[in-house]
């Protein structure tokens, strides 16, 4: 142990949910230690300012944001910003050294038209972008473990791929069947004082929103096309559900071969998953419940076939916030560094 | 107004949460003068037992259930029992010359096998049955004006219909890729002490539960099947939401012309429902809360077109303890007796 | 009926929470009619605009404030403005001949000094401001029957008022010794977007604010001092609850006769609320939920003495935005119009 | 490390509430191993068959009661049984070596009397009972330090103890001025299938329960008396509130210096707490929310002084669940193990 070394971590954008979620998980990860807090709009304040709870117990300011200081200090940096910033920073922090884990849908996409379509951002960084790997680690472990440059999934996304990769990668249904519906906490619409995410509004009530023009549904497409290897177009309809934190996503599609079961499809999913810690596949007839993941890093699949109907239901729980944003941030930069996957991450929710 | 006479009613099953919601909207009824409640379990009990709210307003006793006594004192009579019990009693009330609005699956099947199918339970009121008419008015009002026994609809099914409805018998979507997500509070559980229902669990969390075998799917096909004009089979899967009350129904299906537009789909809709007070289509691009509906009678529609994917997606959404339940089957009632059809329910919810 | 005749009514202000109850409330109101809604900020909008759900049942845009306007078509005008707007308004409706309901804290004192010091407002009314009746019917019916400017009380003031009134009018308890450990939910805060109002933020927590300093304070210890015929101060501390609507108020009290028992005060109350059809007095060992005034106009009141510490603790609940708010108005409103005074208001709350 | 020898421990009781957070906890704890989870009614059975989620992660059955196995594999045992039942198992475990934290009220009383009387149960281990130490770490760290058996304190009662303690030992307030107006989440109520918890009755609800009567009530006393140095009444008031976990206890009590301002008593409290790191003094004028305490074992304490009633109003938040239960039994075994007592014990809450 005498050679062991923290490694310098900085977080910027850290005043958000998503933010918060980092410096409480990275504050307790034993291989690293938090040394930098950057933000625009909470720059010079300090945690007391935001969140007075977090203020007595961590002391840290926010920084304003210097890439020159950030890359003297850090060694990993996760960007925690609206879309459209980090694509400014990121190509200075790579090329001082630093590792980057990107939160926002920047480096998401490999084709830039399509992220200047749907998130109307003009850009200029073509040849950073190519660099960048989609951190979805259940399906691209061995790109992350060589990237320095991650782009990290959407909510919905790493729910809805993590239900639909098995039955895609293998051919197990028709694509163009495929719908998600999907369900989130509030807490995904950011900390934010919009008039429909009050208590007295989003309280003991449930809506669809942005019906088949959400910014996540080309992030999905691009994924189920490079599994399916042929150009995949997915319904995707999210909904805002009176709760603070947790998706779920119901996926349809239609069964191929109108013989396989259930228990049949349960088999392929724990094969495919078998190196996957963060997954568990429910037993037969179960289907998963938010609260089991909430606070950790675990997705739940539940698996249904309607014999009926010849289609397949699948069920996947996440936290949006940590398996859906700051957990998985975490999960990809343990395996850039070389680490276990593991590590730092809670594996049981605070259920109830 | 020196004739008028308020008809009496009375409640069998009053306990429960559709049976408190009969009562509290009866009482204010105008046209008819609330007279009984029965019971099974609550017989002999106050309502201050039950509800110690209600007691110190309403003053009725809850009574042992006597076909006699209730045809002697009542001319309409609700029945919110549990499944297989109304077909007991609604023949003799039905003999004696009631009127009968049944809140349970007892009479909304044409086909008797297949509710003994579904809910497992025989019977032998098979000519009684025969003269029940569903009860959704909005597709049935004539029927229900001349009939004596009516089958009020589930919740998800009164949700679903309205939503699939117009679609279906104007033929402009292929029957078999509909499918109904479908998302429910916690009250249509009933007033039970089951684990998965307390607050400590259901709040803040979200599941499917009962995937490809719930009791409403049959319901749901055999109305959509007649409107339709050939057999439907709809995939359904409802969602335990972490709210009281409120359903909402997400609809997909695919058009069979492409080139129809979501105004296209809204004019329709419109004139489908020109004769509902119930029923109001959202202007173009906006999606119904559940919280709009909750407490009134109203079904909230809206509508979208996904033009990547050649879908509809409709959302609808009701009380499912008014529209869903007992403002149904006062609706009913308003029309088997000539009356306006929203007489005593109210226009607009108790947002927020 | 030939001469019936309703009564025009107008809102100023009908956009927040209070004005939405009061249009909801008055549209079925059998002795008025709805003729004017008015706004500063929401001037020209119309309902869709702000509440599509309303916007599709209620024909009502919202005007510009003009006095003259007002004046011209109502008798009778609802003011649910913010503080220091209505002391504007009001006198020029008055001498036009309206009646009004003011929901601000305007004309709720009797010592303009104390709303001065408290909410920082200076004003010039001061002789319409001597006209002004408390509006809490329960203490004050007759003057607000001869009044045509009632200054309607906070929610939390109705709350605790209804729970101190007995004990302090007939010397029961010690004044000095009362405290009230009121509890409310987040739509006391307004339709406004705040971050500590986000459903992330507020639901699943819990906290006390305002300590020792809400501007409901003196409104209480004004009305207190006038019952106990002496000057009272009380200790008032308010909570923020994780729910919609309602509230709660748990007061403390010494009672100056030890030997006083639960149901002797059980009694008393009985008989002093025996003219109040809005005020129920619970069983022995009950005690009110706010789930069962909400929807309704109803005070709910559970007593208690504890024998060991001789103190009587009183709670009672209410809807803050019924008998707390708009429900509290119309219920003046009927009084000073001659009306049963609970015409128009629901007696039952919507419950669960 | 050569050495290290993970300390193994078991769980008697392990599927409630309190049972969950446990092995929750304890399965992260870097000094122990957890060995044994045992039940009455959930013997035999596996913990995926309580909680799915946690089943596949934990691969330990719940074994039944035997007190020879127990001690024969576990050198730590906690207890969290229903009252009555951990005075049978823990003579026998102390005796063959073990050391007990018991999360029951057993061992909480040092007058047995008392006890008896306020739960009804009779037993005859008054010389095991004599042993019993306590376990509020913040007031009786050192005699935890040399127990073997703790009785770790209720929930409530360690949000108002750790309120008031500072203010008892100094002699600042008197005490039988000191009311609690105490509210708790549902998950109190444990996993039990009661209608007055399910969510349609909880939430958006909220009442008092158990005035004047509380069980908790005694234990407060006691604890109250021990730092007063003279026998203390106090005024302990529940409610139920609509969230499922937290505590926020307020207590009001009179000074007896009216001189003494909010900043003084911060700086007595923050000097009572200095050695103790779970306990958190917050800024002048913020008061805490639950919330930030839930998922963490800290307890947050605001202060405010109102100087024209010459009270203080304290107001206390902590996790039920974690200080308020399993994770404040962890902190006293840490403890009585030598161990830092912040070993394993989460920091921050999961905000939001």
């Amino acid at each position: 142990m005498n050679n062991f070394r923290r490694i310098p971590v900085g977080i910027v954008g850290a005043s958000g949910y998503g933010g918060v979620q980092l410096v409480r998980l990275l504050m307790d990860h034993p291989q690293i230690e938090l040394v930098y807090l950057g933000g625009e709009s909470s720059a010079g304040k300090t945690f007391s300012d935001l969140y007075p709870h977090i203020g007595s117990i961590l002391n840290l300011n926010i920084e304003a944001v210097d890439t020159e200081v950030i890359a003297s200090r850090c060694e990993v940096v996760f960007l925690s910003l609206p879309n459209g910033l980090a694509c400014d920073i990121a190509p200075k922090l790579l090329e001082k050294g630093c590792k980057i884990l990107d939160l926002s849908a920047d480096y998401r996409f490999t084709d830039l038209t399509t992220y200047t379509t749907w998130y109307g951002i003009q850009r200029s960084d073509r040849l950073t972008a190519q660099k960048a790997v989609y951190g979805l680690p259940e399906l691209y472990r061995d790109k992350i473990a060589e990237s320095s440059l991650v782009g990290c999934p959407g909510c919905y996304p790493t729910a809805s791929l993590l239900a639909l990769a098995p039955l895609l990668k293998q051919g197990l249904v028709v694509p163009e069947t495929a719908i998600i519906d999907a369900k989130s906490g509030t807490s995904g619409g950011g900390r934010q004082g919009k008039i429909n995410l009050l208590l007295a509004e989003a309280d003991n009530s449930l809506a669809a929103y942005n019906i088949a023009c959400h910014r996540h549904t080309p992030e999905i497409e691009q994924i189920c096309s490079d599994l399916a290897r042929q150009e995949v177009t997915v319904q995707f309809t999210p909904h805002l559900i009176p709760m603070v934190r947790g998706i779920l996503a119901t996926v349809y599609a239609n069964l191929r071969d109108p013989g396989l079961v259930r228990d049949d499809l349960r088999t392929i999913y724990t094969a495919f998953y078998r190196n996957s810690t963060w997954v568990k596949i429910c037993d037969s007839g179960v289907y998963p419940q938010t609260k089991w993941s909430c606070g950790s890093n675990t997705c739940y699949i539940g698996i249904e076939v309607d014999r009926r109907t010849s289609r397949v239901i699948v069920t996947s729980a996440i936290d949006n916030l940590i398996k859906g944003q700051a957990g998985q941030a975490i999960q990809c930069m343990n395996i850039m560094m070389g680490w276990d996957e593991t590590v730092g991450l809670p594996k049981l929710g605070f259920y109830p």
